[in-house]
């Protein structure tokens, strides 16, 4: 459940060393060597193509049409981190823009992951201040209701908790709980070298039916070819 | 409520010294500058990134699957006007394209808003053409039922009457009431001159908390930091 | 009705030299060229801006959350083929990436049509090979269910029987049927023939209203002018 | 464009004769009387199954999250009015319940149609308190933040200003301006009148395209019949 | 691809002794006993709870906000009938009414399946004329346009083709192929006498994964149990 | 993170002190009393109206168009329990219907809540065995993939854990933690009570601007009142 009205200082963040070997991989390798958990919902959307990000989660907990939060979290960002806003009601309004983009930057933040809208987006973009956001929306947000910075949130259908490692690019974001970061970066580091064996068989022309040794299952499943 | 079967040729368009002013601010400042309302819905994109338009409003009322109208719009526009289109159902036929978008062009109309669908994208692109639509749809219209112009419409959720100022970008559509437009354009560059300064603070890692003055009313509002 | 567990290995595609003239034209000419039908829905997007392909297509059918039968599809494949992929169920799981497209590539296959997710965005891209999907996700399938290949299948709606031309564009995906594929072309070609006489027309100034004589059926459908 | 921070007064309610009228047709039947314009999106939808309403609008534009406004609007109740609720933001928080339901009710209300949630579903169905909402949800709202009574609104993509007639049931909901009451509840009387009769005759096997002598036009159109 | 402006007078209806054999069961019944093909999706749902239909398919093709396909279907339906009614794109207007219901309740016709909007919700539930529909809508249609009736159609993502066996309950509706009527409607009873059996078993407490004996199968795939 | 393979057999459930006391209340004024947090989202719609349940989670984990899960979860269930169930990608099939249900119901279970479709609606409505799910569909699924049971999982939007409290009715459904049971309990009682006062004042006229005190809030936020 929730909590409202709470900032955690003090919070965990996973092994700085296991965050610099998950920057080398991309969400799907990430959720892949995880046993294919731990995605977000499709919907959420880069606001520009080609960014990648891997950093510690700072998780804000923000109320509809309300942005508050995003200044209460700033201050306890540190170099490396990925602000992971949550929203306790479905809102496409603009929480986040090129002022508060600045404010994070400074402090050392590497993007923002946000279940709700954003804007700014030419702003953003030429700050290479990367979002993935629900919606893009130039609509305004008040500072009136207290939420909640660095208690475990629900973001478009993901846990996050506090120092969890983000990796966000064009195709998703992977949230990898803090102290599993090493070993799924292991994972995907095995997975991605066999990868690039393969990646060169299906080049040749190799099928994936024999690659894999489909054909066995595929006819026991009973597979029927007709001409 | 709608009227159908009506074109009203003269219409009483902003102020060109105020459209000019507004030209120089995005749809976020300037929605914020009119007390955070007149936005359309953030479903509205532009169908290519870093087009900015801002001009007055010709409206059009569409019948689902229907362009007719579009034609009879052409003529009423003026160099610098923004057609708007809302239809109405819900529908994202391809109302719009190359052809209607040469036209357009040829009597002076910098682009176009429509609540509908839009194709030719690749065509639109070339010619600099700016659309924003709710999606883009290869469909094609017939042209049979009636429809109105410069009738006040319902487009994405926003109130557009003849004459009003539209200001668009990456981030949505504003939509400034012709009335209104010098005053919105007087606060907008207040607001703007506003957020520089604000921009360089943030940058020099000034928090929102204290460059706002937020911590007594969080303080006030309960918010409690933990270790 | 869909049929499950079978492999049509001898498919009837349409005429080399429809497809070859079908390629010149865009999925907007093209389905006005059939009458205004054939097209898939609008949900269906280019995972990058500019592609444009034409060809004959091999159909795959899902089972929702597992890709099996598109490594079974790629067998089949000869060169100038589109898959074209529905599913079972509304899903949005990334069903395709890089190793398959390294496959299907090496098979001749000139892109994928997707009613469900696709992931390795930046790698598809890189490799300029094409796809129309519903959703961009990063999350993996399992092989376990069969489906079938080169069956009669649903896709955004639009029937596709194995051999029929695919003409996908930034607009959206047209399926024109093999036996009518060279009547289809010849029909597109004088439709583009014809538009181009036309956009000159616009671009001069000359009004549709004018150029398509709109004005006495605009009159005898009540349509009034105001001042 | 809404504007903020406004309670209007004094509003001009449609004729009750004509009010009174209205209220025996149906929300399809009135929709077609004004030519088939002037509906709600098909969104809207009632909390229990046939309830039918018409009264005149008292009007109110609420903040996301937060129902301060529906107090507000309270006090401007006369017996007879029905309160329309738009929002600055898709939201689709429970904004009503029974407490405000018994309020409104006191009042001399006959029922609620927000463009947001509801909830207290079951009360409110017992208390016979009709409500035509986007969503039922039991998420409570705060009251921080200003919004309007009596403004005009743009409600479920219609427009609706104080006064105006809202005729709703389980088709929908349409609103009539003012202005026009008695007009449309004349052009409905005449509707319903033609339709008593058609129904008669499509009872007795009568074809609609005798009745309506259609098959020229079809013919006309190109209709081809195939056995 | 669908054809337009066509009406197919004579078409073979699916047998009416296995019709009348498939009348004993649900959409689900049905959708399993074809091997969990040929249900449309689940956003159709019938307008009131509890209806119950099976039925030969007349089929109609809609271009959007026009219902003038309707009256041409009514003259070519049979006792025992159901509408099954496509439309070229995405439309949510209220093509059917109650009057069209009365005439094609005079031909025998038994329901309606549409993807589009239905109104007088009321009425139909009084005349006891079920349809499953996208949406209920209001809003009005045009007679304008030609589609066809009687031609291979795509309704809500499902194949039909005229003649076909349509079996619509509160779970959806499944569509079984004129040709296979009677092999579906065995499987059916197969299916149903099996589960009879089971429930009884179920009701005393076996567990399923007893009655299927899944525990090997679950072993073998790793299922982990722990305290 | 979701764990895959595990089943979780001795978990914590709330104390059923707390468990009674929280069956007296709806899930609006749990919710409440948790201080406005602990909701799924609002698409998760119960499968007939007037249901109403309170009792203790075993959660389920599915993969999309599996229900292998359901079964070995039927082991789990004490009397008292409702089965939560999420899904690792958005999926709308059939997971579930009256057989399930009969096991679940011999196993004491009082209810289903789903993020998933559901089907047997007839059956499950007439055995009195409450759903609430995200959608109503026909369509079956396989059983081939291991997800878990009695995990921690994201149902809705809405982080679950095995003995969580689940309050379910027309509103929506709420999930208290366990260990907070009996304190939201008495929170939840205090605030009914207070609201018994309150709806004997609005029934009697007095206004909420009154009753809470909030005239000189809204002057002081600025509101105007014109005439």
């Amino acid at each position: 459940m929730y909590q409202l009205g709470i900032v955690k200082r003090n919070i965990v963040r996973a092994d700085a060393a296991a965050v610099k070997k998950l920057s080398a991989f991309g969400s799907a390798t990430v959720h892949e060597a995880m046993g294919r958990v731990g995605l977000m919902k499709p919907y959420m959307r880069p606001i520009y193509t080609g960014a990648h990000l891997c950093g510690t989660a700072v998780t804000v907990l923000l109320q509809p049409g309300d942005n508050w939060m995003m200044h209460v979290a700033a201050e306890q960002l540190h170099p490396g981190d990925v602000v992971v806003a949550a929203c306790t009601a479905d809102n496409t309004d603009g929480f986040f823009g090129d002022l508060l983009a600045t404010s994070f930057q400074a402090r050392g933040a590497l993007g923002l992951v946000i279940d709700g809208g954003c804007r700014d987006i030419k702003d953003l973009t030429a700050m290479g201040f990367p979002v993935w956001s629900k919606a893009i929306s130039a609509k305004g947000t008040i500072k009136a209701t207290l939420g909640s910075v660095n208690v475990r949130v629900v973001c478009a259908g993901a846990e996050v908790n506090p120092g969890d490692v983000i990796v966000a690019d064009d195709d998703g974001v992977a949230v990898v709980p803090a102290a599993m970061a090493m070993q799924v970066a292991d994972a995907a580091a095995a997975r991605e070298a066999n990868e690039a064996a393969k990646r060169a068989k299906f080049a040749s022309g190799v099928l994936g039916l024999d690659l894999y040794d489909m054909r066995p299952a595929l006819e026991k499943a009973g597979l029927k070819y007709i001409d």
